[in-house]
């Protein structure tokens, strides 16, 4: 039995949890899941309530012994212990009040029993006049949610890099077979398969930069703002001494903000992040959608490559093999892109000196990443290395191409070339043949001009050569 | 042991499902959650499962006892057993592949068993030659996810109607209460309390007919179509049976769609399910924004109500009580809004003859309606009760307000109420007494126009005041 | 010169527009244009106007002959005249009361030339006390863009009508055209061309449906409620004369709201018919990617369709043809999508009696409307009549596929199904072919069960063969 | 008369442009208006293409005197002639290739008269063979809008600047301004309305640096990479050249991509700059939310500032002033929100070497820039500078408010500070009053704790008062 604000309220014998975090639970069941399935954010809620106890220990407002039960409890909890004790729904009301106080009774109980003591004897150590000294949900959740989120996208930063480790791998082994590149799904110039695959290793690597730069701003923390970014009730070293054993803690270069009463209210961190994770779905489904194109078919398709078969793809339709990998890939792609309007919505909603709404943020954010980072490591190593060229048929279609004329045209003219590729497409005769055959340029001009090095650019034609 | 297009595979001895899932869990770990979280979405695929083997049977195509005993299965999963064995993630390649497999699997195995043989005996009873007979995923899975949906909005629909008739009894009780009405946050004219609640319950209430709109198209079902719509392999008179069958299993009026093949790949039905979500994540939101306004203070704010206090509102701010129910409704329209967009893109996705993104598109709407349908709940029941009015402060700004000048214009002119108005505002002194001072209008006319009962509309004016 | 409460302001000698407009060109200067690209607007602002002089006439509140120059000008207007006066920015705050005071102006100052007054006169026709009598810019401007919505859906509608018999046309032409159908980009079992472009019609067709829904939500006026819905300053009778008079000018079954106050801030009908305007976008894009696709090649790609050039396809690319036309409606429908958001973030910005955000809500919902219609004339003009059938290579590619397979599995069954198609993959040989060597069926079976119209469903297979 | 791949067709007698630009009118009458809304993009154009005249004169590709006629006519273009022949449609198929069509033709024919040719002797300056030189839409058009969303955005940077000036202005103006702080609008903790400002103004100006980052991403061109980016019929040196030209040209850092064929097909940058367009559009949004908040009253609102007067509020209530200016800075916000959106769909929708859907990207973004930016400086200008603070309700708020009791927890426990809270609430008497009178703490304490400069966080609290 414990009191609060509202009254008495029974609390379960074995919890870790007190009042506050029952009547979170009771207020807010929404999902039917709770804060621990992000293992990530209870982690920085340890480390941060760490941070504030060593910071109140050196600063002598916590006794030695409080602190360091607190510490040790911090610790535990940072090592994965507990954390089927935070149970209260991620979607919440209350701008995280609930996420923290579950966290400081979780704290102050694990740190009773350190210290010899049954649980529930606040008067020893008090989830809010110990563990939460000094703080406020305003300064700690926001902090908790940012450094879990880096946490997180570092993790996705090393997914991106492998997936485009992955398709690297493909371009070597693909880098000789020459194939149409098409602009607007109509053919255009050859390229090769290889180009193709590193043009997505490139596009999704460079990524990771986008993501660094989105931890930067994610580091800058309010810690030591408590209720508004005024520090009302911080002592005035505070601040800067738990952001150092934050950065210690976390191994991360957390640093305070500017403007700590500006930090308290901006969500533009979050959206910042959002939208480069926005930006990293894009890029995954254009990459996935591509993938599904060329390996359409086999027969009635473009069937330029093959997927591995993971599973039997129809219950009605024998033999019949699906691209679910990229699938799969697509579907998250456009979840978090969905997920990014509701950061974006929430962002919008705050008001004056605070976002009620981080709650949803969070839970959103840690979401898109955590399937992100699934989606990544799915495609790169359940698809990805399993991929096959349909050489000869990919061979074959640059040879009967009209898109060969393209080369001609800085010969020939655009006019002629127009003609040249109409006649090809109307009698079904190759570019080559035709262009013989009218005159225009002799065997051997056609060789060079038509030889793959040329086409695909990566040997320049001679000079006598490029220009009329 | 199992073995399908891929090869062999273990499959857990004490599981009910086989090859085809244990790869589809292997495939899809992007969620970390499984398709059994969906009730609906389970007892509706045991409802299609079940309609086809009695269609089957009926068709002579099963025989009895084969069909019987998938019917008892089935019947079984109908009534909430066996959910624990759908374990295949919502978010999955395939377009509902491993789920449809997961179900035949389960309900073969389940199927041998009330025939008394051992599970995986698929000689006797083959998860896709018996229990998926006649059947295409891409049927059976839209017309499940279809059926589900429905059921899930018909709740929702009861917890909107509990939301609005929770509001109107609150209108009745604030029924006398005078307020000023604003129009973008500025003093227009009076209203009464008990009419902004009747609002909210208006507004609410009647989003249950969009619901029952579009119920209606969920409701059309491309059962029979088999892989494409074309009905290959389907029995003539299966699609119509099988329709009838689950209309009576579901008690919902399904019933088959004009043309199949047009049902297979079309995604219409579930956006605009998802759009009218939307619609009604925008007006809960639009609601709870107004109570949280209205409910803001104590001392620095609208104070014009009070929200029960459900929870300590700080962990820094002792006394300090939030609006934390309406802000987690806010952030459930949040994540609906969210959800539509997924849908969408999903749903623009698709590609000539079927969509293979609906599993996002179930998992979004599943998700938004189990959201909303909590949110709605909560508000109904741990706010909106316990609502009070402050009613001597809402008393007072309506006779402190310029707001009033509004009923004087058509008898004195927009120009001189303009000048009136702007005097008030410059003096403090309230529209009366300066009305009156100024000769503009007499002591009775200004009682008789300024009556609450006329200001607010419930009583016409009498005749002659009416205009000039 | 003229004067308001900010001051005296200049205003233009040659204008019809007063003060307040003025203000609001300087104030509102985003987007460079007017309300005047929209005439919907316009006419439906003039008709809210005349609509309202004819029920304060009826009532006696204003004199014949004001009212019957009122009523003149805003005749003149609808018929399309005047319409260059209507100057003020779209995306303007107030709520719209710019529009209106635009409007009151112009036709102040029009009536009072048919009078014989100089413009100006407001002693003898004031813009606010007479054209304005018994208004509000909250129940005016809603109510016009309201009728404006009507009237620009009726005409997409007649678009949508236009394109879905397009693609009957072809679907009418391509009715014997047998080719392989395909979920998930992989060939999945054989369908009609003719199939494929009836789905579109069918797709497309209905939705005329939903906007009929919509217009219907749209109707409901709450002219007559004035400042926020309680009628202050209103005529008891005026609001049901107003709307029974806007009925008769405008041809559409306006009605007035069942409860004003609600009507007056809710913007759920707004949201809904973006929601359908979505689903329309999405069916367009959904179609045009297939469009898209069957056209993609010619060599290298799916090459089942040709759609007509219509312009030269590339400054580089001699002889290359692209699909300009789907690609045109594509952007359309992204930009419907993105206005749907701005529309859903707009109605839930609302707060208490109104919602201040309607300009942008009317801009972004008259502009989808009007490009909506201009991609479905477009595409059912300069493309869809113009498509041709590479019918040779369809024929083909369903005889080579191993789709076929699907028709044989109910009477050889699943595994030995796959079997067979796993082999014609591997040896490039024909369905047909190894199952008669295989001695699965005889050739005679085959020929029946492979007849293309068994295939596609349009003839239902003899009894005998149905089922094993 | 000019001729075309579709045959021939009339130009007009006085156009620059010719039978490309031509037909792309007619297929494109999407938005009713033209590029030339854009004059960025028309700049752009002509920097490319005078970089690509200069690149081809230095390798000899083009002989002088035409590559002279070309670069006078870019250089002209440049200067803002001539803008009104660039007539197609912003929302346009074929992936910008009718803008870049428009571009060579107006230059062509404009080339021709300064040497002295009429317009039309395209033997003597083509707009493919020579203005087009070495160049594909495909390279060209998106280094145009890449140009041009740069210059815009350099724009926009400035506008926030001067926003955010106007904010600390008014910061400064504010600094003793006492207040009360809200979280989750309900009263917290005291600060000035100073630091209030000073927020809006860190927040704001911060986006510059984001700016600043998209910037950079947008300055890498694939120019030079032709086609798809294997550089077909580029000679080699030319895409090193052009893009030097086009640095000293446009006076911004361009340089050229890492990978071409990756550069020409990846939409990312686009996506970057709409997230942080996205980012602005909610701080200005959530800016004003607050200025209409603390505006709201003037009697039953907070009452805490009053915005500038620019027009009159309404038709129907004399005298009422309203939030015009922010009101239209969240209806851009919200366009910009959406737009961000059409630009995320048209980026994915990008498929294999080329994105056909750039059109509608630069459209969305253009818009947004020009919008945001418009936003920015009608609220910089009309709106902040007139900005008053009600300063004796503010105090006065502060005074009266629980909030206070904050400060006292650290100094008396957080249960007691509770239910003085609780106790001030009930009887509405003050905290410093019941605090003494409960003998909690002395009056010189309380005076300490509780003087503003304390309260606010600028001064440090005496060591000994910090913490019990």
């Amino acid at each position: 039995m414990e009191h609060d604000l509202v009254g008495d309220k029974e609390v379960p014998a074995d919890a870790y949890y007190g009042v506050h975090t029952v009547r979170a639970v009771e207020n807010f069941a929404i999902t039917g899941s709770a804060i621990a399935q992000f293992p990530d954010l209870i982690t920085s809620l340890a480390a941060v309530k760490q941070a504030a106890a060593r910071a109140n220990r050196d600063l002598g407002l916590l006794p030695p012994d409080i602190a360091g039960a607190i510490i040790g409890a911090c610790e535990e909890i940072g090592s994965g212990r507990l954390h089927e004790q935070f149970v209260v729904d991620p979607v919440q009301g209350g701008a995280g009040t609930s996420t923290n106080m579950n966290a400081n009774e979780v704290i102050a109980n694990r740190a009773l029993e350190i210290l010899g003591h049954p649980r529930g004897r606040y008067d020893v150590i008090h989830p809010l006049d110990h563990v939460n000294l000094g703080q406020s949900t305003n300064d700690v959740y926001p902090t908790a949610v940012r450094l879990a989120l880096v946490a997180s996208l570092r993790r996705l930063g090393a997914s991106l890099r492998a997936l485009a480790t992955a398709f690297t791998a493909k371009a070597t082994e693909f880098d000789d077979v020459l194939k149409m590149g098409r602009t607007q799904l109509q053919d255009a110039v050859p390229m090769t398969l290889g180009q193709e695959f590193t043009t997505y290793a490139v596009m999704i690597d460079e990524d990771r930069g986008r993501l660094d730069e989105a931890a930067a701003l994610l580091l800058e923390s309010n810690l030591g703002g408590t209720a508004i970014g005024t520090r009302i009730n911080g002592h005035p070293r505070y601040a800067e001494l738990a952001c150092r054993h934050l950065a210690d803690i976390s191994g991360e270069p957390v640093r305070p903000a500017g403007d700590f009463i500006e930090a308290t209210q901006d969500c533009g961190a979050f959206v910042q992040l959002s939208g480069v994770l926005k930006r990293v779905a894009v890029k995954l489904s254009k990459t996935c959608n591509d993938l599904r194109l060329m390996s359409s078919g086999p027969t009635a398709g473009f069937g330029e490559i093959n997927l591995p078969p993971v599973q039997a793809g129809s219950s009605i339709m024998p033999g019949k093999v699906n691209p679910v990998i990229p699938e799969v890939v697509n579907q998250v792609a456009f979840e978090v892109i969905g997920n990014d309007l509701t950061v974006t919505m929430a962002a919008e909603a705050g008001q004056l000196q605070l976002n009620a709404f981080e709650p949803v943020i969070a839970y959103s954010l840690l979401r898109s990443l955590t399937h992100l980072r699934a989606a990544c490591d799915t495609l790169a190593t359940r698809c990805v290395p399993g991929i096959t060229a349909n050489r000869e048929h990919l061979h074959d279609t640059v040879h009967r191409s009209i898109g060969l004329v393209t080369a001609l045209a800085p010969h020939i003219g655009y006019a002629a070339s127009t003609t040249l590729a109409r006649r090809a497409l109307a009698t079904g005769r190759g570019i080559k043949e035709l262009a013989t055959e009218a005159g225009l340029l002799t065997t051997e001009q056609l060789d060079t001009i038509l030889r793959p090095e040329n086409l695909t650019g990566r040997t320049p034609l001679p000079e006598a050569l490029v220009m009329p």
